[in-house]
């Protein structure tokens, strides 16, 4: 009996934004694998297994879904955003290059979801409309000073930004740092926005000058978008919107 | 009587990944506007008019689509992939700022789509798992030189890079030059995956050493991902997997 592993895209948090590709996994499933409060958005069914885990043990989670699939289950590995954007995908991938042989037959898909940063870009206006880059900030992965370098050649490209896990409560510094930098490196004030929860019922949005930005104003569930130097904000009463124009006019 | 303005990412072709707050608005719309080939995937009904048009005509499509909110209509304005990246929302907030003063009281949204990068990058495994660029490489809207001076900058900061737009027919040159470059800045043969027509019955992907890469590769309907100097290919009897893993090791 053969298996699978399907790495799925669950969104930044709303239903309405799982693609209906990934609602059909789901139904098909065996067994569910991936960090607790994503596994728990899935509705538990007769025929269905739900294996919660706990952060940071991204690896035994994608080894025990590679396991799982070569005893003929079909696992879906819920991830949230989109599985390759700093996200479970690579992870199932390391394990598999890392296992026993066995497990390159194994049958495995990636399934594409909304990743925060889009959805907190659409929340905004388009804010990454021209060419951006996305950052990892968490330092656990890479060396600080990777990080600044990043940093530094993204501000010189002119590249909006867009930041992932910007500041931790256990190395809330690095985000410090981060802002430093740009300040420095950006020359101008350009907007940063603030998306917390973005598509959740508690979702904030604030649109800072780079200036006024504080550290204190990011925290893990916040995605964290820099505008590039063309970057603007359409002033209104029912609220401003932030986009990049497509063209360069500067 | 108060219309509305909604940009929805349609995703890059299969309708399995198009989200349903998307299908909700296409639902409720009277209006539908956008590139031809993009309206024609929304199947017709009473009570909806399709307003298709021609390529290169963003900036009037996206004063039609106000216009018409202004006269009560509630208007969508599909886009390809997600509307945030290369796409239809930043054309409209451009129409938006350079217009009438009463179209700033017009209810306008954003909804994400799956962007072409990220249908692409699930296809071939992870290439995206850690911190990458999105350029778009048509130099209708920005000079060579600032092309030329991001694709050094980014091969500095060894990101994975996803090009959009690589090549038109009008400027193949373009493509040519960005190869040329890419040879010469990485300094290694990195994975280069070729997607074209992600998602769609005709899909292809190709996974090429950067060394073995030839400008007629890719056309306007092909993404193109460009590995960093970590990205690895896991090599499988049922096809290869390319993937950067989330830890930065050598």
């Amino acid at each position: 009996m053969s298996g699978s592993v399907v790495i799925a895209g669950i969104g930044p948090g709303d239903d309405d934004l799982v693609t209906p590709q990934v609602t059909d996994a789901l139904a098909k499933a065996t067994d569910i694998v991936g960090y607790f409060p994503y596994v728990d958005r899935i509705a538990p069914r007769d025929g269905l297994t739900r294996h919660g885990s706990d952060n940071r043990v991204e690896i035994d989670r994608s080894q025990h879904a590679l396991e799982m699939a070569l005893e003929g289950k079909h696992v879906v590995v819920v991830s949230s955003g989109d599985p390759g954007v700093f996200a479970m995908a690579a992870a199932v991938f390391e394990a598999l290059e890392n296992g026993p042989k066995d497990w390159l037959n194994i049958d495995i898909s990636v399934l594409p979801g909304i990743t925060a940063m889009l959805a907190a870009s659409a929340r905004a206006g388009a804010p990454l409309g021209h060419d951006f880059c996305a950052i990892n900030l968490s330092d656990n992965l890479k060396p600080w000073s990777i990080i600044e370098k990043r940093l530094r050649l993204a501000a010189e490209a002119d590249f909006a930004m867009a930041f992932y896990n910007p500041r931790s409560k256990s190395r809330p510094e690095g985000f410090e740092r981060t802002l430093e930098i740009l300040k420095d490196a950006c020359g101008d004030d350009r907007p940063v926005i603030f998306a917390r929860n973005v598509s959740r019922p508690d979702e904030t949005i604030k649109i800072v000058p780079l200036s006024q930005t504080t550290p204190d104003m990011a925290d893990m569930r916040t995605m964290v978008l820099v505008g590039s130097s063309q970057t603007r904000i359409i002033e209104r009463e029912i609220g401003p919107i932030v986009y990049t124009p497509r063209s360069l006019t500067k």
